[in-house]
């Protein structure tokens, strides 16, 4: 068993993950969450809302999960989110044909056309790895589920592959909600869908998963940031594009030397490449095993300035990107305008007022007027938005007229009704089409690599196998499970991220201990704690398993208790004990919930 | 305008609810929440949290929406979730036949048949209402969104209807994880999916809508609750079945009466009823406003033992239904139990062995062996499941046989090898199928309601409406909003569900107060709370957006804050202040907030 085997494993046994529709066989590609793995994720969740929406102040909307055309093909999915299929033409199974040649030993062959598919099978001699058949011509699978909304025919319906669209089609919305200011940014945690052709990597490639992603509309032209001197100086792992290419090696420096030599393309992007790795390290993934890859120039979108994936080292996997930021530029907006036929733009006001020199057209419309009636407007219009040389063009000197013709009718416009010439015009704020910066995270790939970096075996000293076990109860001492386990498993989640802050448990069933460990856990249920509650099966046995499922303190109700209003506190990392007072353990399990603390 | 066109505007306005796709024309029975509704949504839902996770202790889980085709065929709704549709023969506009039968006048018009709809339209001459045109003949429509899953033609997938299921389908890993005992619940928040065929009732019928559901698994026969004295003494408001039947009003009584008389089924509904009332008011939702209706006999599934809804009062639409809490007995684990030929059931031990007395057939296995070789055993099982007249019909007293046909083949056993009679059985426990409580909430109208409870429109006295309005930065005076606005809107949000907890508000713009207003938000923020920065417009302005948005209190920021370091703090709903100290801020908001403290 790898420690992905192990993991699942785990997770399965202590209600972290388990396979959607079991009782029916199952469908790959889903995950259910049970009442650890939930917590868990909650947790990670409710962090990233603390970054995002309390700290950083964006913020948070929840558009629907079905969408309709419009969004889709505004957003370039009905058109080009696919994955080349092809299908066994003899048992009709279904490959994702680059997976087939990547296994065949071509890199990059993501990056291949259809056509050069096919010809790299035939040539190949690839066949079917099922039965050995021929396949098919490869062809473009659209990676959107479909639906239809409403009765009949229905319209046309998608749920949505990524939750961003939600934030760039309610831009006008929030613009207004932020009194018609930038920047500012909109987040959205919820489920997106990619009916992927055949998912085989586990709980890392998922038909259904949860992101959480923030759109920032900044500025095109102010990408610095107003705090990045709150980040500037912490230390990150970047693989630049130029390493990559030239076999080099990811390299450490500061997020302000990044930015300052170019190879992160702005504060902006280097402020949120800086807050990612923050967070991810404060929800507990391994600093050493965390890094930022630039996205090659073939690899990201044509339209992006730059873009970085966190990447999280597993040992299965390899680096898995679990983050993108990038900078979108005003593709996204400029992309729902045209689909919408709105303008998404802001009106900026310049700190102080900007003259222009520019060449002005000015119609007297109180004499075209009368002169043209009805076409007095048309006329007027056209003759504004001509230039200097448009104007001697259409000038006739003989008759001291602009000859336009208009729907093939002519008009002789009398030139002295037209003055020109170079104006200074007052500007005090200029349209713009916001930029977009977008950090987007892949909760339930993050959720995994929180799992596997916090799993601990150890081998325990005899002494400590044996822990507790004296004290416990005789009448289940048959299990001896104390003395034969000589591995622990440990969860060393942070106290944060734990499915459960702390565990109640009495030492043995007697009713007078049961009574009073009820009394202990209701008063920490009622200070807001999440508690868990455990009297079965010997102590030892109770705090492997409360190891197992992370949780950072146990206290333990023994006959002190009754005598003196005492409890053990119990470490799960370092497995050593305090003794603390019952009446103000809500308050000290809180304390050392919020500072980590460790009984060493 | 009713009262919900003013909260459908204010939410509008205010960032709490938008059309989802307005930039595209919109789409019936979606909505967006926007940042101040996805605020009070989110606190909902914790608050609901905090209610079924925290404190009763069940598992919260997370599964797929998007289902598998078997799961949704042994839960019905392939076969029975569907809506009458009658579509206009002309203009094909899509009508719900049994809306345009109760438009029409018919009472109870959900109960007809297809056959029943289909003689009224004809003899009642109802025409479709947008053309006038002729309706065709009324038909299923099934109310399940329908994708493909997987690549080809795809595997039949649903979006989930309702989460129930997801606990359903887990029963065997959750009653594992409850380490086979019983009762214990499991719980889902999230979203599900109807494809209504007109969905008119804006925010209250929805095509995607939030649940938060709770499946409780109690043994059959202990439906008493160890907890009940809890809630007993609760007053409901209660409409039974007998009295909507005769025309009689819903009865204020106790939820020990109730369950007493008989009115509700018994402990764990009244206990599950009760707490429903406990959370809906910890929340917000009117008292007065607030009843639980039973379910008349035709309108609860034939399964079901019991079923109550909570109902609130809103002013547009009269009783709405908001939480469903129903018994369904073993109806949901037995239908996946034969779709999935998997037995769902527990071992239930016995407090002490019952002794039951059986009639048994021994065949003595060790002659029978040698005797039939392979098909000794077929006969042993052939002989154990007989009943005694049975054993005699095939009993053959000539040859002192029992004769045994199987597959076409006469088998003779001697009668001298089986022995029978009455004898006496130790039972330790028993096999049974759980049955299944459903406390079911639709948090979309819940949060709905709590905003129409929460509203108010108060007229003020002069002196009022100038409220700081001589403090405030004379800059802004033109704007006179104070002068003008003699109405105040105000969301009576309780503190645990506003959007957020606090606003600051520097008194005017300039930089000393903004420098020492940014330190005091940042503090607030540090100490966990949701804080809201506003420095644009005058002070009252912002007053009044604050009530509007359910800010239960302002600080304010002025020159006596840089003096003497005390700000101002502004009661929402009474709109008096007091001045404290910003040193210990973050504690007292804390404590104001946690309280429902008011200053009066």
């Amino acid at each position: 068993m790898d420690i992905y085997d192990k993991i699942i494993d785990l997770a399965k046994r202590r209600g972290f993950l388990w396979n959607s529709f079991e009782l029916y066989g199952g469908a790959a590609g889903f995950f259910d969450y049970g009442p650890n793995g939930c917590s868990v994720k909650r947790n990670i969740e409710n962090t990233w809302r603390d970054y995002y929406i309390r700290k950083e102040g964006y913020f948070e909307i929840e558009a629907p999960t079905v969408g309709i055309e419009d969004v889709y093909i505004a957003s370039g999915h009905v058109g080009g989110f696919s994955d080349p299929l092809c299908e066994c033409v003899e048992c009709h199974s279904d490959f994702r044909a680059d997976h087939l040649l990547e296994a065949a030993g071509f890199e990059n062959a993501g990056a291949f056309s259809l056509k050069e598919i096919d010809e790299k099978i035939e040539k190949n001699n690839i066949v079917c790895s099922e039965c050995g058949g021929k396949l098919g011509t490869a062809y473009d699978f659209n990676l959107m589920f479909k639906t239809k909304i409403g009765p009949g025919g229905g319209r046309q319906g998608y749920m949505r592959p990524e939750t961003a669209q939600g934030m760039f089609i309610d831009f006008d919305r929030l613009l207004i909600h932020n009194r018609d200011k930038l920047p500012f940014g909109a987040c959205q945690i919820g489920k997106s869908y990619r009916n992927e052709i055949s998912p085989r990597q586990g709980v890392l490639r998922l038909r259904e998963f949860t992101q959480a992603e923030c759109e920032i509309f900044v500025d095109p032209e102010e990408k610095t940031h107003p705090e990045f001197s709150k980040y500037e100086n912490v230390t990150l792992l970047l693989y630049p594009r130029d390493e990559q290419e030239n076999e080099g090696n990811p390299i450490e420096m500061t997020v302000k030397e990044a930015v300052d030599s170019g190879i992160i393309a702005h504060e902006f992007l280097g402020y949120y490449v800086a807050l990612t790795y923050d967070f991810l390290t404060e929800i507990g993934i391994d600093k050493s095993k965390l890094r930022f890859r630039q996205h090659l120039r073939d690899e990201m979108a044509h339209y992006a300035v730059d873009c970085w994936d966190a990447e999280i080292l597993t040992e299965r996997f390899g680096w898995v990107e679990a983050v993108g930021i990038a900078d979108r530029t005003d593709y996204d907006l400029k992309a729902h305008s045209a689909q919408s036929k709105t303008e998404l733009s802001v009106y900026v006001e310049f700190p102080e007022p900007v003259f222009e020199k520019r060449f002005t057209v000015r119609p007297d419309m109180a004499k075209l007027g009368p002169l043209f009636k009805g076409k007095a407007k048309q006329i007027g219009d056209l003759l504004k938005y001509m230039s200097e040389s448009e104007l001697l063009e259409y000038e006739n000197k003989e008759t001291a007229t602009y000859d336009l013709k208009i729907e093939n009718e002519l008009y002789k416009v009398p030139s002295n009704l037209v003055s020109f010439g170079e104006e200074t015009i007052k500007l005090s704020g200029k349209t713009i089409v916001p930029h977009v910066i977008e950090p987007s995270y892949g909760i339930d790939r993050i959720t995994y690599c929180v799992l596997e970096h916090a799993f601990y075996e150890e081998t325990l000293e005899s002494s400590e196998t044996s822990e507790s076990s004296e004290i416990s109860d005789t009448s289940e001492k048959s299990e001896k499970e104390s003395e034969e386990d000589e591995t622990r498993t440990v969860l060393r989640l942070k106290n944060k991220i734990a499915p459960f802050s702390v565990a109640v448990l009495p030492l043995i069933g007697k009713p007078e201990l049961l009574k009073i460990s009820k009394q202990i856990f209701e008063s920490l249920v009622d200070s807001g704690l999440n508690v868990y509650y455990d009297d079965t099966g010997t102590i030892g046995k109770r705090y492997r398993r409360n190891d197992e499922i992370g949780i950072p303190y146990s206290v333990t109700i023994d006959f002190e208790t009754i005598d003196e209003n005492t409890v053990t506190i119990r470490d799960r990392d370092s497995m050593k004990q305090i003794r603390a007072g019952a009446q103000t353990l809500p308050e000290k399990i809180k304390e050392m919930i919020k500072t980590e603390y460790k009984i060493e």
